[in-house]
């Protein structure tokens, strides 16, 4: 087994950038990823959820994610999405984190048939490692059962930890359910539990988690950065105070659509409205509701840090 | 607009055969294309969900379709499905399939995000047929909400028939909701309303709809036949007491994982266990289940035609 440092502490869900053909970005992407990781970020979920992964092919992911690295993106942040429906993409899309290098993939169970049996699961999740068969491999298994559909139940985590330790060594979980996360932590010792919400960094933290990966760190890494570092310094009190107003931010930009309102954020703080951009689907927020979202965040005194 | 006949009838949702490495097996596939249209089905919906199609990547898929038609499967039968969560891999596989000379495109909607604005699904659907640009596209949406998590609401479905007429003419309804498909009649005239469940395909009939896409015609095509062909020549009395047992075999069927369910009688059928096999994460019947789906089966005398 090779020593590779485990995911913790915060972790951007990073947007990615349309050009004017909505086409990966890669200059504004790679910036965006230079100023996170100056600003607070200890890692970078490229390609998550909030990533619109599954918006791109896989040629367009592998070409982007190379372009990423070329461009100055140290690859030992990053942990990009490599889990889709069908296995043989997971496959080459891990396989290229693996080899570019990657601190580890964060894994979609395939996501298109719904109610899949756990031996089916495992078979998918094991698949992919064997096939791998990489000891570089670190794979952080992804438990979004609202917007995938497929969870990833505990003791499916729980088994590929058991058979393949030091492989599969985490999970992102974004179900919103503390109680989840803890039973994670119990049943798997050593797991990385990083909560996908900001508003239980700081309860997972006390849970024995490892840390977080939102969307929200895309304009609040450096509260998130506060809440961990205070927490990890012995100053509870403090800590909580800190997470009240990165709770307050989040609970503002998930009351919109959460990818489009992230983008908006990055938009304003850039000056640079062509991070507006998504594709279908998906839809920009429109005028009046980015106004009411950034009004809302004035409401808050939210600041993005200098510099951005 | 280039005249091209709409689906009507029964078609099946062929169920796709693998090889000892889960590979797709072209040429047991292309058998039982022939099989099924010697059989009952007027058409044959490749790639949809009971196809597995998402446990495929965009270059099996196409490699597959082309072969299948390389071994005499008639493409002007074939209605691929196309819908994936990458629109530009969407464009893609359409563009595939009107340049093999398929009868259609079954389109299931981008089906990652759920809860997207009806304004982005419109958006997603409408950028394919533009980016193909061709007269040739018949395009069949596909609506299976409880599967794909992204329901194609009528709304979204008028607007689309409205904007693309002649190119979006149907819809494969899945969502066993016959208010719905009653629905779709009424609101789009001249549209081609799917039932996707073999019980709603007399009362699809009834309502004006064009006929069936259904899993169980991979084994009972034959029985749908001769409902559609009853029903047709103004036999009603005869259509439903044959609907009736048609109905008994799906509600079998359904009790177990309908996927497997069906491979397991096409493996029975032929004599031929490598029909049992699916990929991860659907899993075989275990031998116990598949007796016992065998045994409801042959408790209803159902056999399937001569000649399988």
């Amino acid at each position: 087994m090779i020593d590779l440092p485990i995911l913790s502490g915060v972790t951007a869900a990073v947007a990615t950038p349309l050009t004017a053909d909505r086409d990966i970005d890669v200059p504004r992407w790679a910036h965006h990823c230079r100023w996170l990781l100056a600003n607070g970020c200890d890692g970078l979920a490229v390609f998550g959820t909030t990533g619109e992964a599954n918006s791109f092919t896989a040629s367009e992911r592998m070409a982007a994610l190379e372009n990423l690295i070329a461009a100055g993106v140290p690859a030992e942040r990053l942990v990009p999405g490599t889990g889709v429906c069908a296995l043989p993409e997971a496959v080459a899309l891990s396989r290229q984190a693996v080899d570019l290098g990657c601190a580890g993939c964060l894994v979609l169970p395939p996501f298109y048939y719904k109610g899949v049996p756990d031996d089916g699961l495992f078979a998918a999740f094991a698949g992919i490692v064997e096939s791998i068969a990489d000891p570089r491999l670190r794979m952080y298994l992804y438990h979004f059962p609202q917007m995938s559909g497929v969870p990833v139940p505990v003791p499916v985590a729980a088994r590929l930890a058991e058979a393949f330790p030091g492989i599969v060594v985490g999970i992102k979980d974004s179900s919103g359910d503390l109680h989840n996360m803890k039973e994670l932590v119990r049943e798997i010792p050593g797991f990385a539990v990083l909560a996908g919400s900001d508003e239980l960094l700081l309860p997972v933290l006390d849970a024995g988690g490892a840390g977080c990966i939102t969307a929200v760190a895309n304009i609040a890494a450096h509260m998130a950065r506060e809440v961990h570092d205070l927490w990890r310094g012995g100053d509870r009190a403090g800590a909580r105070t800190r997470q009240e107003s990165l709770s307050h931010v989040r609970r503002v930009v998930t009351r919109f659509p959460a990818l489009p309102a992230v983008k908006a954020c990055i938009a304003r703080q850039l000056d640079d409205p062509r991070w507006r951009a998504v594709r279908p689907p998906l839809m920009a927020l429109d005028d009046a509701r980015r106004d009411d979202l950034f009004r809302q965040l004035d409401d808050l005194g939210f600041r993005p840090p200098e510099g951005s």
